[in-house]
Formats: structure tokens, C-alpha cells, sequence
């Protein structure tokens, strides 16, 4: 077992920070921050329906983790699942130095049995806004997952001004577990349970309709996924609608799922911090009769433009800045709504609340709306608007050295629904990847490279896939250490007829540089010319709109074993992932807790 | 990962096995039998309500393994369960020479995690009736089960005659997950999720008015339990009632919960071996207008007695001998009823078919009802009257070594509501006992022997239990390797007026002389003399009754370290174990694939 604190250094510490955080929400100097995690199931009524949820301490969403540029994290993470192995990955962490605490199980560690406490320490090396959540299977839809905020050091100043720091966590729930949605991805014909605003107990019979209904929709460009959450949750708060439900199971009235509200001065400045924890939703973010700011991206200074409403696709961050510059006297909305698929999801709502009126004083308007959902060029218009902000751009290389590019599609495998990379659907081995490399373990993985490009010139993009015959592997590109790697993305067609859908790519370990997004197919020639290399924004997550691509550049100089994937917790599942790997001979010593699955087992003496 | 096959001989038994089965149900010689089994959750209707169960191949229940006395049985587990560990137990298998492979998790083996392969390897050393079963969490409750039958090398015979041989798997189920039960149970204040016949929507509200009712309950010597299962299972089929759900959701035109049928010939006579897997429920088993010779039970045979009904308790096995001499125009009824606390569940029933008629006509009488839930002096009669069958007696040594008393009473720790022995509830370590012991780990239980005994003298087992603050402890008992050792299992008053809960205690590793059973206080110099020493039934489970006391002898021969427990899910769950610790230094080299949890990951090298 892990102890609880090592030594008296870190006892002082952890009072300082304690006293620290008790006084004021800015930390101040870089420190060691220990947390001690007590992950359970717990009862929550976070839309007002009863179901478990996954807690931390507690708490769902967990707690947040505020701290300065250059702390040490420590967080131990104590397994009361009671069954079920934990893994949590802190996504935007590029883990340099401790590949081994990235938290992606399979990839850079066995997962955390019940029973269990494992350590996860790691530093904070960059301001910024980031966020944690679970790694292993479809666990992070239970509802593990929460904040990082990392403020710049004593003295140092952000290249913008605000008066206050709010944090705001968007996510999407649903009433189902995840071991049913897994089953139900996993079986054949692929089955899916759970529908906005219907009683649980009826779902079965209005999927039947739904699957009627997907088979004769015709629109051209976007689809109706089979994928639909019960609510839009803003800081873990949303509204189900609890008609025809007893009370005991749902109950609107639950002090649990009031709205979020945001409690402003008149005049002053806000920041706010948004990341989006969804398991599917693209979503648009906006405050009724204000406007945005936009100034960070995944850690990383945007230059600033103003927007009436922000896209944030799954895995994404940004601060926005917003001043409370309207008519004091009322409360204003703050919603949510599904883009890039068409929503059978009410907004999710909370409450821009100006002080002094009550906080849980309803605006005397409707909700904003939002952008319309299919509006497709105004989410590709923000993608190529952020850019880096003038003064803090870091070039990037002019040249790359090596080019990937992956096809997206969906196929099939022995008849079971996948999502595929050049045709390759990503399975992860028992043994985590990192381990195997680091101990020289030849038959965990398949050594043969997966395929760097797909046959672009006769494959049709806008055509229903027909490759129903993907092949499912455990091999992993190896990047030459400090090289320069473009990747670019390739949206297609789905295996149903005129559709393609938004995939919110992420990279572990690295940012990368943002070189680019157009519609259609790529082409080398064409649209490399086409590529922002003056002032590309850095950032880990990005989206690939429908039918479009997307072209990332990054280098390849952190030691590890890194994932590479669609941040839908869905397509995750599916196989929608590939794994880096680079200077992995460069890894120190891997912590003996991060062993004990698979064939880490023959290393017992 | 553990290969499939070794070697070409095995494979040329599994074939041997393979068209032996396909030939006839009874098994000839002894040989390696090899299974490989694929566990997964696959959405079932076992009671016609749709949900998920854990299959084995696609199985709940799990296939039978059928097998000869002395076969090597190899079970190859393919864990398959998304983010859930899993741990099988082969229940009366005394796993001589094979510790490791009595699939206790936290005492013998660290949990097999999801991805993982583990190989069990036994001997079926003795003819009879067993069965296997999960051994992590509260997993059994989501269907992880099935039978084990071992016949007699051929040319021995059994020593009493029947035509045919029929396994019969009696079950309880449950519509919530066993997270959601595991969670109630883990909660302040505890709480229950699940009521017979009520919507699942509905149950929280129903709750409430269930509460008030077991506080207004007055019965003495019995009351209801808060753990009440949704459907009676026989062979895994039960019938619910669907009405207000959706079809989709619950069908009792699902062919999947249509009654489980046992077809029989006019004149001949059966073999049923049953063996009951409740997770709660103490059951009565009867056949409309047939007698029952009960001729077996936890693989001993049994000095025969006629009986309308067979009281059956968790984790007991009995073969009774059926002949067909009814009026064979029409079917009958076979159903179970719970005991021992008040019946909350419908009855299950299956059909007891004469040929020819339709295997799924229904009899047209009502099912018999069963005896009398609170009937306990009948109960306690069928335990008494269970002796050795005489020319079959295993003669028990006439003395102990030590005696070990053990108070089963609920309690509270911390206000979480616990079971206790003598004031002591048991929590496992997340390090393996056997393992630990073997590494010679001293620091993975508290080595302070438990207490042997309670104060009985000053004990009123008829009050409220009033320590409500029990300890929990992971201390084991050390037992001379060959000594006798007595257990007494005291009966008490549970934390609610009127309350003697019956529990099912199940030893691993070993059979024990049943010695005899009482009511009230035992008493160490009056009671000892009523034991019987002459023809007491060996066994491996055993019910203690309501405010009564229970004593069995057993040798500990058998190196290695197992657990002895209540067999009630949720009471084990909660701490009603004790563990036992004989001549581990005798133990053979444990399997590395056993390893891999807690502190075994400090063997790495």
C-alpha cells in the first residue's frame, strides 16, 4: 500500500496548501499538492433521475485540482469500485519525465484494481486549462472526471485582463450503465439503450422506432447518430424530464440537480474556463446577450476574437473572457446545445446570476437557443479562426519528416460495428505497451507498422464505407525521437448512407500544431500549400468536421507510449485509436505499481 | 496468456471429450476435460425481464461440466467483462494439492482482470454433486454460476438405483446490478434497491413504505429481510410479472423465461441434482403428487428418507430419487418457495412432463404453495434427520483439538451496517492470504489470532444486538496442520427486534462431520453430549437456523488457506467470514498467474 505521506516535507506542504486553499482560489507558489482520491459509486440525481454515478471523495464531477506552474501533483488514487479497475488520465498533462502516470490503461499502465491505491505524481509544467478523467473502458461516462486549472507563477502576468476565475465543467449523462452500453456496442446487431425524455423502462420498445427512423433519413452531409444522452450537464447539473416518474427516482424539485449558477458583479471581467467532458456531444457554449472573448486553447494564448457562442467538442478547453456588462437587474441563461448531430437533447441551462439578485432566480427570458445544429461552416470557421495570439507563437518546423494520414472510418469485424484508421480498428493488448517496450516483451503487440495512408486516389470519401471487412490490431506507429510528424486526418462516410460524423481528436503526451482543416479530400499537393505555419495554434484536442480533414504537425520529443484517439467515449471503445510510440529507450525506471496485468506477471521472481 | 492447448495429447482428449458428450450424458473414464470459457454481460430475459447477466459462452446459468471421479478438470477463464474483474470458485471441490485454484479471490488468487486468461486446474477426486460459482464482490447475484456432476469410475456403482440422471440449478434473481446492490449496502443509511413485482422505475418510492413496515414488525422468531429478490429461478427461467412494462423491456412470451421443463417416462425413476445458487433466498423444492427420496447431499451419500419436500439453503447440493408413478395423461408442477423469512417472491415453478404430453402444457391444477415459511421445527427436522447412509459412514474422530465459537450477529462499524463473528467483521486485504503467507509477507493482515469464543455467559442472543460497534479485522485463524478443530455457530438477534436470520455456512477446502444442531444457547458441557458421533453426515454447507446454534468437526488436512463464510451474498459482502490457515509451509509452488494485486506487484523484478 501506498502511504498516506512519505515524509515531514510533504506534511507541511500539504497543510500549507490546505491553509493556502482555504484562504484564496489563486495559488501561489509551486509546490507538492497530495490529494488522496476515494473513488466509489455513489447515488446522484445529477439531472434530477437516481442513478450511480462514479465519485471522487464524493463528489461528481471531482473535486478540482487548482495549482501553479511547476507544482508536483500527487494524487492517489484509492479503487472502492468494488469490482471494477480504475485508470485516470490527465489530459493535456504532457507527463514529461513520467510517461508512466499518464493514466491510459493498456497504453502506459495496468489498470487499478479494487482494494487498491496507486500514486499518480506528476508536474504541471505550463499554465493553463486542462482536465482528468478516466482511461479504461467506457468509465468516464460513470462520471469520473473533473478540472485542472494551472495558474502562472507569482509575478507573472496573463497577456489579458480579468477580474475573477470561474471554472465550468460541460458533460453529457445518461441513465444507462456502462457496462450496458458496452454490451450493447459490442453485440450484434449493435444495440443501443437510452433516449432523451423517455422512461427508462420503455426504451427497448422506442428503439424500434428509432431504428426506423435512421433508416429512412436522407439528409445530405450529417446523420442522426445512434448515440443520444439523456441530459446536458453543466458543472454536473442538468434536467431530465421527470414526467410519469416517481418522485423517489426522479425528482425535479432535488436540490441536487438546481442549475449551476455563475454569480457575477456588474462591470466586472470573468474568466472562464471551459472544458468539455463530453462522452459524445459537440456542443456550443453562450451566455444570453453576452459575448465572448476567446483567449486560450488548451493551454495554449489564442489571439483574442469575440464570439457570440463558443464551439467545444469533447476533450477541448478554452478560457473566454466575459464581462458582465448588461442590465443588472435580472439573471441571465447560460445554455448548452448539441451541434454537429441533430439534438434530441434539451439544452442544458444554468444560471448567469447578477449579484445582488438571487442565484436561483430564473431569467425572465427563454433560453438561447443556440447555433443551429448542422451549421457546419461556422464550426469550421472558429477551428480556422483560433489561432495562436501574437507574442506567443511558437513557430513551427517548416518541414515534417514523416506524413500519417488516417482514413476515418466505420467498418465492421466478424460483423461487429468498429471504427477504423486506414482500415485498421486499434484492439489494446492486457499488457500495457510502455511496460512491454521497456522490458523487451516480444509478443504482446503485433510488430508489423500499421499503414500510413490509405488508397486515397480510389477510395470515395462520400460513398457509404464497403470495406465491411476491417482488421482489428495491436501494432503501433514508432516515431523516430525528435522528429517531426504530420498527421492528417481523413473524414469519410459512415456505413450509413450520407453521413459522416465530427470525431474530437486527441494526442497524449504532446501539443501539436494546428496547420490546417479544409472540406473534402485531402490532397498532398494541393493542400499542404494551404498550410498556417505562421501562427498555428497549439493544442492536444481538435476536431475533424464531417467529410472533411484536419492536419496536425507535432514533434516527437517526449519518451513514452502515447495515445492517439477519437475522444468519443464510444468510438474509443470501437477502436478508433492508434499508439505512438517514441524514444521509449529514454523512459526511466516505471514504477513497479503500473505492473501486474497481463504478461507483466512473468516478471515476478 | 495461457495457451489453449499444450500439447497434442491434450488436444486428442478434448476431442475424446467432445464426441463422448455429444454421445451420452454419462461420462466414462478418467481424463483432462478442457473448457474454455468466455465470460461476458449479454443482455438475457431470464424472468422475461430484459437485462444483463454475466454468461459464460452465452450461458446463464453456465454450462455444466460433467465429468468422472478422478478427471483433471481445466478451465481455461477468458475475462471478457469490459472494466469488471472476475474470481470462480468450484464449490466442494476440495482442491487437494491445488490451493491456489479454489478461486477465492482475496484468499487464494488476485482477481482476473478484464483481457486476461486464467487457467483453474483440478481434480474431481470424489462422485457427487458440486457446483462453481463467482467468488469476487457481489458478483454471483449477476448469474455467474453452474453444476458440477461427477460420476463414479466405471464399475462402481452408487448404492441406490434410478433410470436417469437430471441437474437442476435453483436460483434467485435480481433486477438491479450488483453495483447498485453493493452500493446500498456500503451506504448510511443502508439501502435497498429492488421489491417483487414492482416497475424498477417505482421502487425507490416503494421503499419508503417498506422501511415503516419493518419497523412496525412484530413477529418474534422471524422477520423480513430488507434483501428480496425479484424472480425464483429453476434452471435459470423464471417468469415475472411484466405488466405496466413495456414488451421490449419485459415479455412473458420470451421464450428465454418460458418454465423449465424436465420430461420424464412413466415408471422410471430420477435422479434430480439439485443444487441451489441463491444469492439470498432458502428454499423449499416439491414435485405436485410426488414423493422424494433423498439420497445425496454435498456429494455424500445420504441414509435414504422420503420427503414432500426438500428444504434446500445456498450452497447446498442434494440428489433426490423421483420415480413417475402418477397419472401420466397429464404434467405436473415442480416449484420452490422461499423459507425461513417471510416470502415476498412468487413461487418458481417448471413443469415436471410425462411423455408424451407437450413439454409446455401447463398442469392443470394450481402449483403446490409449498410449506410454511416460519416452519423452522420442519426445517431443523430435515437438518437432523440428514445422517450418513449406513455402510457409507465416515466415522468422525471422537474428540476435538479446539473449539471455535462463533456469534453470528449484525452490527455496526462506523455507522455502516456489518456482519460480525464474535464482534468481529472480516475484511479481506487486497494482497491474496494464501500468497502472502507463502512470500512470507508480514504485512498484509493484522496477525492477531480472532477471538475463539463470546461472552455467552452474559449474551442474551434473544436482544437486540447492542455493540454496535464492531471491529473489522483482517486476522485469520491458524489451525494445527491434521488437527480437529469444532466450530460451534451461534445464532443471535439481529439489529432488529425479533430477528434471527437462517445463514448458510459453507466451509472451502473440506468437507466437516455435522454434529448436531440446537436451539437457543448452545452449551459447551450440556450440548456436546447430544452430539452425534456414530452417522453424522459429512458436508460442505449447512444452514445455521434462527436463534439456534450449529456444530460441525472437521480435520484440517488439507494444506492451503480457505475461507469458511456465510453463503448469503450480502452477508459476505458485509464481513460474515472467517478464514483458516493450515500447513501452508506444505503448499507447492502457487502459479504466477495468481499473482499480480496488492503487494504481490512488490515480486517484480
Amino acid at each position: 500500500m501506498v502511504g498516506i505521506l512519505h515524509c515531514q516535507r510533504l506534511q507541511i506542504m500539504l497543510l500549507v496548501t490546505c491553509i493556502f486553499i482555504a484562504l484564496t482560489t489563486v495559488p501561489a507558489a509551486a509546490i507538492v499538492r497530495h490529494y488522496i482520491w476515494k473513488v466509489s459509486y455513489q447515488y446522484k440525481s445529477l439531472d434530477c433521475y437516481k442513478k450511480l454515478a462514479i465519485a471522487i471523495n464524493g463528489l461528481t464531477p471531482g473535486p478540482t485540482i487548482s495549482a501553479v506552474q511547476g507544482d508536483t501533483i500527487v494524487v492517489d488514487v484509492i479503487n472502492n469500485l468494488s469490482m471494477e479497475n480504475v485508470a485516470i488520465h490527465w489530459h493535456g498533462i504532457r507527463q514529461r519525465g513520467t510517461p508512466w502516470s499518464d493514466g491510459a490503461e493498456g497504453v502506459t499502465q495496468c489498470a487499478i484494481m479494487p482494494g487498491e491505491t496507486y500514486r499518480y505524481t506528476y508536474v504541471v509544467d505550463r499554465a493553463g486549462t486542462y482536465m482528468y478523467h478516466s482511461h479504461y473502458g467506457m468509465q468516464k461516462e460513470a462520471g469520473l472526471y473533473g478540472m485542472i486549472n494551472v495558474s502562472l507563477p507569482l509575478g507573472v502576468s496573463e497577456p489579458f485582463n480579468y477580474d475573477f476565475d470561474r471554472g465550468i465543467i460541460l458533460s453529457d449523462w445518461y441513465h444507462h450503465t456502462s457496462y450496458e452500453q458496452a454490451t450493447g456496442l459490442s453485440s450484434i446487431p449493435f444495440e443501443w439503450i437510452g433516449e432523451p425524455q423517455v422512461n427508462y423502462a420503455t426504451v427497448y420498445f422506442d428503439l424500434q422506432h428509432f431504428r426506423e427512423y435512421m433508416v429512412n433519413i436522407t439528409s445530405f452531409l450529417h446523420c442522426i447518430l445512434y448515440v443520444i444522452c439523456q441530459s446536458l450537464l453543466i458543472n454536473g447539473r442538468g434536467n431530465y424530464n421527470c414526467s410519469g416518474l416517481a418522485p423517489s427516482v426522479c425528482n425535479s424539485t432535488n436540490p441536487q440537480c438546481s442549475p449551476s449558477t455563475l454569480t457575477v458583479i456588474s462591470g466586472k471581467t470573468y474568466r472562464l474556463r471551459l472544458a468539455s467532458l463530453t462522452s459524445l456531444s459537440s456542443l456550443s457554449f453562450q451566455i444570453e446577450d453576452h459575448e465572448m472573448t476567446v483567449v486560450e486553447a488548451d493551454g495554449h494564448y489564442v489571439e483574442p476574437f469575440v464570439t457570440k457562442n463558443l464551439y467545444i467538442y469533447s476533450g477541448e478547453t478554452y478560457s473566454v473572457l466575459v464581462t458582465a456588462d448588461q442590465d443588472p437587474s435580472r439573471n441571465y441563461w447560460t445554455s448548452i446545445n448539441v451541434v454537429a448531430r441533430k439534438p434530441e437533447t434539451p439544452n442544458g441551462l444554468a444560471i448567469f446570476n447578477y449579484y445582488p439578485n438571487h442565484f436561483h432566480e430564473f431569467p425572465p427570458t427563454n433560453p438561447p437557443p443556440g447555433p443551429l445544429w448542422n451549421d457546419t461552416q461556422s464550426q469550421m470557421n472558429q477551428s480556422v479562426t483560433t489561432k495562436a495570439r501574437q507574442g506567443f507563437i511558437v513557430t513551427p518546423p517548416q518541414k515534417s519528416d514523416r506524413v500519417i494520414v488516417l482514413l476515418n472510418t466505420q467498418n465492421k469485424i466478424n460483423g461487429y460495428v468498429r471504427w477504423s484508421l486506414n482500415n485498421v480498428s486499434h484492439s489494446l493488448p492486457s499488457t500495457p505497451y510502455l511496460i512491454a517496450l521497456r522490458e523487451n516483451m516480444t509478443d504482446v503487440f503485433d510488430p508489423t507498422p500499421p499503414p500510413e495512408d490509405y488508397d486515397s486516389e480510389n477510395y470515395d470519401i462520400y460513398s457509404v464505407s464497403n470495406n465491411t471487412n476491417a482488421n482489428s490490431s495491436t501494432s503501433i506507429y514508432r516515431l523516430q525521437f525528435n522528429s517531426i510528424v504530420d498527421i492528417v486526418l481523413q473524414n469519410a462516410n459512415t456505413m450509413t448512407a450520407n453521413c459522416s460524423e465530427a470525431h474530437p481528436w486527441h494526442l497524449h503526451g504532446h501539443d501539436f500544431w494546428v496547420l490546417g482543416y479544409g472540406e473534402g479530400k485531402f490532397n498532398l499537393s494541393r493542400d499542404i500549400e494551404k498550410y498556417n505555419l505562421v501562427d498555428p495554434i497549439m493544442k492536444n484536442s481538435v476536431p475533424l468536421h464531417p467529410y472533411g480533414w484536419t492536419a496536425l504537425r507535432f514533434q516527437a520529443d517526449n519518451p513514452g507510449v502515447w495515445l492517439f484517439h477519437c475522444h468519443i467515449e464510444a468510438h474509443l471503445f470501437l477502436g478508433m485509436l492508434v499508439v505512438f510510440e517514441s524514444g521509449v529507450e529514454k523512459v526511466g525506471i516505471i514504477p513497479k505499481s503500473n505492473y501486474g496485468c497481463g504478461k507483466t506477471k512473468s516478471l515476478i521472481k
